[in-house]
């Protein structure tokens, strides 16, 4: 069987992330990982990885079906998606909320160029958890649905300890509020704010002779960041950092509770979680998966931009239909 | 805005559920309720809501959108969705897994008599269970999927010991065992047949001057049922019987452990529960999310039988796919 040719641009943890996963997937390749950085100066996982310059790709536009991008959603996608998907069936994992309608426009666009397909904003949060909404609130539209976030490594607050005067490593865990979930689960759930669901937990490696309360203080009252959380900031030894902080565990849950029956009498709790180890290992599977969608979807024919929301869950599947509908039904 | 017509054929539970589901959905209106009991001797939950005479469906033919079926598996759907999805377009919620596919392909040559839109096997075991099964080891190729059922009623079991001698009422629930959640979340996962997963907890209400050990000697030792099990039998009051077990709870767990990372580092947990007051109104609003579905596909023109491993989710919600977008990713 012909395999699937995938492409990787950009080579951080995700695209790392995107060639440990294709190692794990039968039926599609690894075509090359594309880069702005000096192909000898990367590194890949796997020796026989192919690396090569991000400006050559649209020489390799044969041999590539569909191209998943790994770049930021801050600085690249909003460009990269645009740029790519005139030439390219292409797969991100845009996670700017906010901007997402405009993105979708734009990459839809780019998509009418040559007909090809896109599937942005693939990922758990936007992406898995965004489909569990829609789930949840359609079967159970009188109810609340509630997103919780971690444990898990908040990139952003971590950077903003590390900037502060004393800092030599650091790391911001946010944590759901063990009160909140089971509030959320109970009769009459209550509405909850961000901050009254989530704590920010920092474990800090001080340089010498640095005044860690001083530095605990700036850390709590930090406005915007931590001071209107309840903020738990433990000082450890640069070993124990190496040891055991320096890996992206992420999760969450997405609960909702919704009410049926003639008084709203019964509760129905609908409740989605991950605990991963790895949360670029983890977005990196979404992405492969959805990656075989972009093809099928494309070798049918169709054309345009796409969410999770919208692919028929059976075309992310290496899997027959019937298979599918015979084993997992 | 045209109201989505729907119709449902059988009124146990499930098409209680239903009705009382339809109350919850502006979009959609019950045409009527359709029984082969005689129509006055039923009583809908709500006066307006109109009971028709089975046999006399095909004269509304033209005032139906999507018909919901709400048969047992057992005796009626394998000929009730056949039969209706000639001339309907039909949802039901067909669950004897074994015989799914056999289900597929005859209600599939029905749907072409008159180019209708079925989808069959729509609840959460088969059904969300299922979908969430498909996307987990999509995403996590290595990986292992465990299902626990319950906390819920088993009417199987529940019947089982209501046939002894001595008994009066009682109820079987299902319970997922702790320690084997617990060991499916954790690293190396452990295989575990459906047995070590569940304890089975009965509540016997006994007749005057039974003889209560024995009673529950039979339960336990009972075959296939019980006596592979650890069986936990409580006798209680008619009043406490009355009062705290008659309501229809059910859920479940799909859990899936996949492993990431070069080495197979990384455990990435994908989880899913249902925490169901009542299973039967739960199951009806999956019912009425995908006759939205089923609505729509017909709209398009499209024809032939699906499962909700086929379906584009947004299709269930009643929002905009614009509004799913910019609100839910």
């Amino acid at each position: 069987m012909k395999k699937i040719r995938i492409a990787v641009m950009g080579y951080g943890n995700l695209g790392r992330g995107v060639e440990l996963a294709l190692k794990q997937t039968p039926d599609m390749e690894l075509v090359g990982i594309f880069s702005r950085r000096e192909p000898s100066t990367l590194r890949p996982v796997f020796a026989e990885s192919k690396v090569f310059r991000s400006d050559d790709i649209l020489s390799m536009k044969n041999d590539i079906d569909v191209l998943i991008l790994c770049g930021g959603s801050k600085s690249d996608l909003m460009t990269q998606s645009v740029q790519y998907a005139a030439d390219f069936n292409v797969v991100d994992s845009f996670d700017t909320h906010a901007k997402i309608p405009e993105h979708l426009v734009a990459v839809g666009n780019a998509t009418q160029k040559n007909g090809t397909v896109a599937i942005v904003s693939v990922g758990w949060d936007p992406g898995l958890f965004s489909l569990q909404r829609l789930l949840a609130e359609s079967i159970l539209p009188f109810g609340k649905t509630y997103t919780f976030w971690g444990k898990g490594v908040s990139q952003g607050h971590s950077d903003a300890v590390r900037r502060i005067e004393g800092v030599k490593m650091a790391v911001q865990y946010t944590v759901p509020v063990e009160a909140a979930l089971d509030g959320v689960r109970g009769k009459n759930p209550p509405e909850y704010t961000t901050r009254q669901k989530h704590t920010r937990k920092c474990f800090v490696v001080a340089l010498e002779g640095a005044d860690k309360e001083k530095i605990r203080e700036q850390i709590v009252t930090m406005p915007d960041y931590f001071a209107d959380y309840d903020t738990e900031v433990d000082f450890i030894s640069e070993a124990e950092f190496l040891k055991n902080h320096t890996k992206m565990p992420h999760g969450g849950l997405v609960i909702h509770n919704g009410e049926t029956g003639r008084e709203y009498e019964h509760s129905e709790i609908y409740e989605f979680s991950l605990k991963l180890d790895s949360n670029p290992e983890f977005t990196a599977g979404v992405l492969v998966a959805y990656a075989r969608a972009a093809y099928r979807l494309a070798e049918e024919g169709q054309s345009g931009v796409r969410t999770i929301l919208e692919i028929p869950p059976y075309l992310i599947s290496p899997r027959s239909l019937g298979s599918l509908q015979k084993e997992l039904l």
